[in-house]
């Protein structure tokens, strides 16, 4: 990752610096989970990762930089979609990964979700990392269309994705409900059908193109700017 | 609404009392959707209310109780859910009024999601308020059986509405992507071929309801509690 901010002259690849930003990195996790964004201090994640505060400061210029700096390690992270053989398997095992994220105790996940309503530039890293997630994910939709699944090159693979996951965050994360174990296969069940059918088609009326309106920007009231 | 923190003598019913809850209310709302709930304070609502600070801390002792206020008195709203002839129909306004609410700037529903991370009892309170939307928009599958659109005694009407509504919540709450014109009846969309095919079903396997957990508390990670 390139860090503008970090301009350390005696860094050595892997070595010193990228250990150093490991333990940062790891503190950061740990004081989040344990007491959400209210409780990180630039001091408290120095003391936890054992390093002087003018280190963690080198690095970012406050807590919000820091909560950046762990969305981007989480996008760093090399990870492959699931490959059942079937999109309703894939798509069940994609959403089980969700619920283990999502509900666990403490979750660092909804924790970051949390803190992404009042830092400006952590919401846009988070959703730049959900971006690039469901950009990886959309191999799933075509190897589906490749088994003859889906119909070839009708199908928003975005689309379908975010219908077959969002149930799996607005119960979790949003209505805290049960973990239904039901859950991450039925909302895969519901989203399949629904694609073959040619629910998430590409094909626009000239009508429901006209009416798109410009990227609204991250809504956080009362956010650190 | 019984308040058991309100203890005042003098209140008469649609009188004083109301008035004085409906000025506090409408501070808290726009104390909240100004500047999120961080820049809620007892002595700012007070001053936008025009009464006197005391007066705030009879009816509730924190800002927490405070946000619990508003949801409260956001589910006795009497709100009808939408009625238009058919399921898919029925969905896409629900999801229509969904995003209203959701895409708005500065979004109240957004702050308070954002607050319910953040206070235990919020969180409650939101929970509880969602349980009861959902409960109240029941009727719109109840008529859908009725007019032969779903099998009759299958269909799990909550499991349902999430997956209907859920795409909503996580694209302009979470996601904070465009609000795309198409999602209300998209989503909308999915849902129903789903629910027709019995995805929804109420039956559950011997096996599936073996493994059901018991209910998570809201995870909100560094809350006052």
């Amino acid at each position: 990752m390139t860090d503008p901010l970090d301009t350390t002259s005696d860094r050595r690849p892997g070595g010193c610096t990228a250990r150093i930003r490991a333990q940062v990195l790891d503190a950061v996790r740990a004081e989040l989970a344990e007491s959400g964004h209210q409780g990180l201090t630039m001091e408290g994640v120095a003391t936890r990762a054992g390093v002087h505060r003018a280190t963690v400061y080198r690095r970012r210029r406050d807590v919000g930089g820091l909560l950046v700096d762990v969305i981007d390690a989480a996008g760093e992270m090399d990870r492959q979609p699931p490959d059942t053989g079937s999109l309703r398997g894939d798509l069940t095992a994609l959403n089980q990964e969700i619920k283990e994220s999502l509900a666990v105790q403490p979750s660092f996940a909804v924790a970051l979700m949390a803190a992404s309503f009042h830092f400006e530039q952590a919401a846009r890293a988070q959703t730049q990392l959900w971006r690039d997630r469901y950009a990886q994910c959309e191999m799933l939709v075509e190897r589906a269309v490749e088994r003859g699944e889906l119909p070839a090159q009708q199908t928003d693979a975005r689309s379908l994705l975010i219908a077959a996951t969002a149930p799996l965050y607005h119960q979790l994360a949003l209505l805290r409900t049960d973990p239904d174990p039901q859950l991450p296969r039925r909302a895969a069940e519901t989203a399949v059908p629904a694609a073959a059918a040619g629910a998430f088609s590409v094909r626009q009326s000239p009508q429901v193109a006209a009416e798109s309106r410009p990227a609204i920007p991250a809504r956080t009231p009362g956010a650190t700017r």
